[in-house]
């Protein structure tokens, strides 16, 4: 029986043709996978902040380009090199990848791998896209593009799924919940007893919360001007909550307040608002505390007072929270066991053809995740 | 034998009247101790860069000021409740005291002290001053005032000196090198084989490199504009050294350039340069670098390229280089034993006579150290 050639693929795909708008449902062809790559059928896929950056053109506009860096989907055809993965498994995108053989991944301490780095350029590891418009190429997004009918990835920057995982959990472990639960557990590798506070109650700052629960944190005080966000934090580990809309105290002031005037060990800085950061590091304790910057603004800088970061206090910056694709599966057994419960992210969902209000529906306070239907 | 009652005492000290103006020779009263304090006569003190800056009014402005925070002198007078010092003791004053109570004490993992915290306030831990001039009080700088003939310390801020030591290495000791060289030994707690960068080859770069040396870092990679500090860091354990005004290229750069294109472990930033503090993280290793802020300058604030932060490196903040009181002593006996050897630093003395000249002696690109007799 011989098999098949991939022929290119036209589909629907969001696109984004200008900083700033919103996506457009647009008809586009999508190449076969070349040897190292494999094409995908995306059955589920989400949005993260980081979505809406890019598609205002930080930190390098690029465009036309489709958004989206979670999801899962079903392999539709593999290159011809690709051995370790077939049509139809079931497989999940990352924008990192792992090649066990540079000094980062042999050092045993960083997800920054030399050879399967993330990029910034929009376009596949080989410098080319797969994706183009009336012949225009599109720029992916990091090295993914999730929300399109199809997709293609190199293999190195793919996880397999589990088929016992819900759609909706696989999705959020690809960039969001999973960048905050590594960073308390990996990056800052929180001690029992720690005190914890977390700036920004979105899914990474959920997923440092949990992490910080599961590592024994002694308070976990969660920070966020929507109320709402106060039930939901407590599924995670929330032992404190402070809207700072109720105060004319600052966070810092706020969290030193329901500290006996300390401050934290640790600060997830989830927000990415210029104004936080440097509040992160007053709420964290003199002389012991570490603030993990995990939020992204459009802001090229970030601005740390100085006498504030002398005084004893350490930043850690961090990329997917330090997690590597081999960490994937125990991560995924957690949420299968439901030893880690993602169902409070599943809050929204849209069609591909709803796509122009993407940007839209994530701003309702109900809306914790939005997730994309094909 | 009745004891006599200390009485306040005249003498002269440099006094800075104004931010930025030099220090000139006044006559000036000195208190005596109050119960928990010594009047120390001081037998030698040194210039550190930070003396300027408190003299261009950075952090806060407090004039009349007394700059110096390094020397070693001789308890002249104790308060009644000083029982760990006597009349004659060597001393040498610090900006930080260890209560061996408080949490970061109990830690053993930072040297802030809660009860005897450095103090931005111009005072003594009791809220006031010993130093006047006409009836005016005059500010201590941090809590030391080193740059008179007499000045007045709160004993928990002061250890013993061993007569054994030169009077120069006792000063430096106070804080320039001890900075530095904490910082690689306990802040960064440098690896063997590590690769270091030192920006600024100032005492307390030479002190990071000291550090790195003892540590056995394979590489120490020495920065500065001054062509003379090769000669004098290679007795410091560099390795390799930049002048970057002989290169067109950034400075993170010409590090990659020697490290086979990865930067370095560990970024000790020694100068307070805006420019230089982003140039450092930069230089360090994508996923694996870390930078220890070392430098002051008169800006409030460091400003930190977001992108560079997340590429997975930890920024590291210090006073002191972590080290604590209880630490001076066997750094002391290192530098008896010129297992550490501070000679290269005494280059340049001045009477306090002299003092007014003594920021503009400071520039002399001779000058590693100022030292001052009295």
């Amino acid at each position: 029986m011989s098999k098949l050639i991939p022929q290119t693929i036209t589909c629907r795909a969001a696109v984004v043709f200008n900083s700033g708008e919103a996506p457009s449902v647009e008809e586009i062809q999508v190449e076969p996978p070349k040897t190292s790559e494999v094409r995908v059928k995306m059955l589920y896929a989400s949005f993260c902040h980081t979505d809406i950056l890019f598609c205002q053109g930080f930190p390098v506009p690029l465009f036309p380009r489709i958004p989206g860096h979670e999801g899962v989907g079903v392999i539709e055809s593999v290159g011809e090199n690709v051995t370790n993965f077939k049509e139809g498994d079931m497989v999940m995108p990352l924008y990192i990848g792992e090649c066990n053989e540079c000094p980062n991944c042999m050092s045993g301490r960083s997800n920054l791998c030399h050879k399967y780095s993330y990029s910034l350029t929009g376009f596949l590891p080989d410098g080319t896209s797969r994706m183009s418009i009336n012949g225009q190429p599109i720029y992916h997004l990091l090295t993914c593009s999730t929300w399109s009918e199809y997709t293609v990835l190199d293999v190195n920057f793919v996880v397999k799924a589990d088929s016992r995982l819900p759609l909706s959990d696989a999705s959020a472990l690809c960039c969001g919940f999973t960048t905050g639960f590594g960073a308390a557990l990996k990056e800052a590798n929180i001690e029992k007893g720690s005190t914890v506070a977390v700036l920004g109650l979105g899914t990474v700052g959920l997923g440092a919360m949990e992490g910080a629960r599961i590592n024994g944190a002694s308070k976990i005080i969660g920070v966020d001007i929507n109320e709402k966000r106060y039930a939901l934090g407590k599924t995670f580990g929330l032992t404190d909550f402070i809207n700072p809309k109720s105060s004319e105290k600052s966070v810092s002031q706020l969290i030193k307040d329901i500290t006996g005037g300390l401050g934290v060990d640790y600060v997830f800085e989830c927000t990415g608002v210029p104004a936080l950061q440097n509040e992160a590091m007053e709420a964290s304790k003199v002389g012991l505390g570490t603030v993990v910057m995990l939020g992204l603004g459009t802001h090229e800088k970030i601005e740390i007072s100085v006498v504030s970061l002398i005084s004893g206090r350490k930043i850690i910056g961090s990329s997917y929270g330090g997690i590597r694709p081999s960490d994937l599966p125990s991560l995924i057994d957690k949420c299968i066991n439901k030893e880690i419960d993602l169902d409070g992210l599943l809050t929204h969902e849209l069609l591909l053809s709803e796509a122009n209000k993407a940007f839209e529906y994530s701003k309702n306070p109900d809306c914790v995740k939005l997730f994309m239907k094909f």
